[in-house]
């Protein structure tokens, strides 16, 4: 059976920049194996959601693998708590959060608690201590000052706000119900009710004790934010048949592959190891995501020229993708637009080749969001993606005689 | 922030025409303006709602200010009473009406009562005072023989038939429940009654026993149909946070206008006063809807030559428009398609086209229906137009992270 590849340059799609003289970074990068790839194979641009949907790179992960991210996406929480290997049951909420330093009036003065490395598992099992009637309390730390936790209870939902402010010098905010369900504004009383405890927690905490008397700034408060409600979604294996897996340098896109039940792939520096050991997973298994998360950074931070430097590097490793794709299928795409000039996801649709035998080769002979519109797919959604692949392997059930 | 114009050539777009040889309206006319936008912008097709449906100018608005018509237009009642300048609350229905002159057997012998002018405020009085159990009855003539009903009460329910049998030599219909809901059947009755009375009002009614003295067809009964259910729709300001305003000769259009909370503006005569006119409101507001009728009416009229010249005229006014789309976002596009050949609306797609800032400019050099399939933007619907632009001047959300 022939195998994929998902190759998701995350964020490389763009909209045209005057500093190129009106062209994308794509358009004005050297990129002969990627040119390649595009005139191996079908092209087209596409929707990660719906046109004009700006989307995050979870969210349009969840449509590229084939779900429906309104249905399974209530919030970040859920992924990020996956993501740092908390098992999670249907029902639970969960939140991303931080270890701040707030003053007594809980005005909010830093909001990494000065980007604290050491001590914040033993601030986690403190947490892990607060009893609230009704409700267990999960927590765990992860890199620096970040953390997941979850709460478990009954009727708890997810239609509440965050207690971050987002913003040093603004108080920890009371968290409120964003609407009138009795499940929401009940659970927005026991988030406060916890809040509350974790102050009274953390304060006296020996870390944060030992940390103000060497002027570190105390990881005494935790600011909330990103709730979701954990619904039971298919494993990704369970839905399509296919052995899995994901590799990936990011922990927001590790969280979804792993809530969709992927194996997990180390992952290199190197952009030609990344995909010599990629081609290598799949020749014992089935389907395999590999993200590529540079360029997105780089749109993110407005740096066009280090787009197109990194466009070229990624472009140089490719060259083994071409034999692979006579026999198995390559899905080649952005996740979604990043504007180098906005410094954000934006809702442009992104282009992509599919690759592979038995596909309807166009005439299309370059990789960018220009050429792509004038491919053989037309104009797809995010979606599509999987069940056009699966159709392609013969792998579709027929709907009708 | 750059402004939204969005100018929407009334059934501008066409079929290819046998006597045009094969070619539509749009291919054959000469039109630098309308070309040269093309060529700033990307392009594509448009389906109103979706392929192959067609849509009335009402529907089609709706859509393409990024409303849901089946949600929000169950018929062109509201709308038409809104235009009349009556305020319409949640659950109210509503119809429009014409002044119609009937035998003594309910006979229609003239559906606008010989296109009355005079004394239809008074008769309007007359059908205000009528007086039914449970539902209040609110009407407002209009222009000559034409009006509007709204009935205010509970359960009303817009799925009934037309009393109006829009032929003249037929009986006034009975009004009938279209399912077989008990609103649907109490109010297809309260109808009914409403009908019965309304002719008891209008035969003695001084207006008419004065119009019958000068040989005048007296105007002795309301004919109704159209029925719609009023919904709460969220104004167009509060759903996209835009300033926004309407100029169009067309009633319907005001009344959807209107609907949506938009400003209404005066119209100029003049093509090149209406763009100059809408331009300055767009210095001190975001977004203007200006729609061209006449196109339109041409194809009603099955007058191809003279859909050229409308065009031809149109092109000349466009000029002053490729400079703001320099700066701003301009939408150009027809709103359906009205065939010369059958006079009517057709389910064919238009052509679209989005010039502005960071569009991704394709290769379409011209504005038609054919050239404008191979552009840029593939193959869109009417709900997409809003969210791609608002997404261009980045006042779009981010779903996910």
């Amino acid at each position: 059976m022939p195998k994929v590849l998902m190759l998701v340059c995350d964020g490389m799609a763009d909209r045209p920049l005057k500093e190129l003289g009106g062209k994308t970074p794509l358009e004005v990068a050297t990129k002969d194996n990627l040119n390649s790839i595009a005139a191996m194979g079908i092209n087209g641009i596409l929707d990660p959601i719906a046109p004009g949907v700006r989307v995050g790179s979870d969210t349009t992960h969840l449509a590229l693998l084939g779900y429906d991210p309104y249905a399974v996406y209530t919030g970040r929480g859920p992924f990020e708590a996956i993501g740092v290997g908390l098992r999670l049951e249907d029902g639970d909420i969960a939140f991303r959060s931080n270890f701040a330093t707030v003053d007594e009036n809980l005005v909010v003065l830093d909001r990494r608690a000065g980007r604290i490395q050491d001590g914040t598992r033993a601030l986690a099992e403190a947490i892990n201590g607060i009893k609230l009637s009704g409700v267990e309390i999960i927590f765990k730390e992860s890199t620096a000052h970040r953390g997941a936790l979850v709460m478990r209870g009954k009727d708890l939902r997810c239609e509440v706000s965050d207690s971050d402010p987002h913003v040093t010098g603004s108080k920890v905010l009371d968290v409120k119900a964003m609407n009138s369900t009795p499940g929401a504004e009940k659970t927005a009383e026991l988030v406060n009710e916890f809040s509350q405890r974790v102050q009274d927690v953390l304060r006296t905490h020996e870390v944060n004790v030992a940390r103000v008397n060497k002027g570190l700034n105390p990881a005494n408060m935790l600011l909330l934010r990103g709730c979701g409600r954990v619904a039971k979604i298919q494993s990704f294996q369970e839905k399509y048949g296919l052995q899995t897996g994901c590799m990936t340098t990011t922990g927001l896109i590790r969280g979804i592959a792993m809530g969709l039940g992927m194996e997990l792939l180390s992952t290199s520096e190197d952009y030609s190891r990344r995909i010599e050991e990629g081609l290598k997973y799949l020749k014992k298994n089935d389907f395999l995501l590999l993200n590529i998360k540079e360029p997105d950074e780089a749109a993110h931070d407005h740096k066009a020229r280090e787009k197109i430097t990194l466009i070229e590097r990624i472009d140089e490793a490719m060259a083994p993708l071409k034999g692979f794709a006579k026999d198995n299928y390559l899905l080649l795409l952005s996740d979604h637009t990043t504007s180098t000039s906005y410094g954000d996801h934006t809702g442009d649709p992104v282009p992509v080749v599919i690759a592979g035998p038995e596909v309807r080769r166009d005439d299309v002979r370059e990789f960018d969001e220009i050429s792509a519109a004038k491919g053989g797919l037309g104009r797809i959604r995010g979606r599509d993606l999987i069940p056009i692949v699966m159709d392609l392997m013969n792998k579709s059930e027929k709907f009708g005689a």
